[in-house]
């Protein structure tokens, strides 16, 4: 990959394969708001959560390379599945720092777990590499960890239902039989989760602690811009750059309200193979 | 697109977004057990069903001319949204009759119903593109259609929920309203739902009757082989070949158990962009 010659007026390039990225973007803009950023979803390719390592690898680096090579200064890998799949090879192959959301998910969940058991809901693929109870572990030796997949919980909220008994019925299956044990923080693994709260809370009991990734991630990526010197400068204003790999349904609109984000025009554009 | 030289010992070759398309597979079979079946599912990219036009063209159109170039005599297109979205530019590029399952459907739907009325089922993309409600009306004028896109019917065939009580209540809450009216045919338009049937007619109630397109496209393809002079030499065993674009989960298994399918190895290829 060619190197790049960035600044702290850089963008920061923010990718997901689809739109519930979004949640990353509306935490980096309340604490990063005089940064530029540059979104792309995969909505050609959405979703990654049922999909293979290596295709996740190759999707990820084909958007990194192509956001890398328009000058962003950092990249954010807002999806938990290709934070859990395709971030160690992002690292390797890219000329700008990556973070993703599961180390702030982890760090979150070890500051709000007091029981030391931990559970952890995502897609097939994020529950399936193992990637957050593998951090946890490797964080905090001796910690538990509970990995529910939730395949159903994406489509549900790409629905809008978010409050509805079908998403309460869904919910209750996967987490009812939390509320019999000692888990008393529930990683949200998804970007779309935080979406489902309030139905997620209810269906946990108040003895658990959701832990949204998002606010952390943000938190992450100001410190490492700053130990990197690459801020943008204070007082500046940040713009916000949505686009997609194919046109967004109506699910992009839902969740640019609820998240109250202001950006211009939506983009629709291609993301070239990497062999070309 | 080079022209190819088939013969009635080349393969038909059917494709659809992912595993779904193996129920028409599976009608193909029984309907013609000489022919050699190349399948190819996009489960790379998979669902199709809420993506745009322009997207599913370009998808369909690569792996056509993927299989085209190999050899095949036929394209079946196994998948309501791409025969709904991809077929018609599928038919002006391709040197080979391409089928799809739409016009079968339309057919069957017209063959089951008395009342006039006939419900249609299908993704997002499906419904949103009219192509059975504009199909139905051609084929014949005044006939009543009432349109109902289930996005979260994919999911929960792909989790295996065939009977399960979240399949009734969104089933329920799809297709109740049905119950009152007159509609009496409800054509399953996308290749997952068969696998729904039992809990569809259940949720439907009595008076509606179930339109499976599979068993009508593989007697659509047989009809067109025999006109073409392209049908396999009689006793002749065909052989089924099963390929996906990124390595299958467990669906698949599921899918081929509930179907009998007998298949070899499955393998996993690539489908090269159109411009290389």
């Amino acid at each position: 990959m060619q190197p790049t010659t960035t600044t702290a007026e850089s963008p920061i390039a923010v990718f997901d394969s689809g739109i519930g990225g979004l949640t990353v973007v509306s935490a980096l803009r309340r604490e990063l708001p005089g940064e530029d950023i540059v979104y792309l979803g995969d909505t050609a390719r959405v979703p990654y959560g049922g999909k293979s390592r290596g295709t996740i690898e190759r999707y990820s680096e084909e958007i990194a390379a192509l956001l890398v090579g328009e000058g962003a200064k950092m990249v954010v890998v807002a999806c938990n599945t290709a934070s859990a799949l395709g971030l160690p090879r992002l690292r390797e192959v890219l000329s700008v720092p990556v973070e993703g959301v599961i180390e702030p998910g982890v760090e979150a969940a070890l500051a709000a777990t007091v029981t030391g058991h931990v559970a952890v809901l995502g897609t097939k693929a994020t529950i399936g590499s193992g990637a957050y109870a593998h951090a946890l572990q490797a964080a905090r030796p001796g910690i538990r960890v509970t990995s529910l997949a939730c395949p159903l919980l994406v489509p549900l909220v790409e629905e809008g239902l978010f409050e509805d008994e079908l998403t309460d019925a869904a919910l209750h299956r996967y987490v009812a039989a939390l509320r019999s044990g000692d888990a008393d923080a529930l990683v949200m693994g998804c970007t779309h989760y935080p979406l489902l709260a309030g139905a997620l809370a209810r269906a946990a009991g108040p003895a658990i602690t959701l832990v949204d990734s998002a606010a952390n991630c943000a938190r992450t990526v100001a410190r490492r811009l700053d130990q990197l010197g690459l801020r943008a400068p204070s007082g500046r204003v940040g713009s916000l750059d949505l686009s997609f790999t194919d046109t967004p349904d109506n699910f992009l609109q839902v969740v640019r309200l609820a998240l109250g984000l202001e950006a211009g025009e939506v983009k629709v554009r291609p993301v070239p193979p990497l062999d070309q």
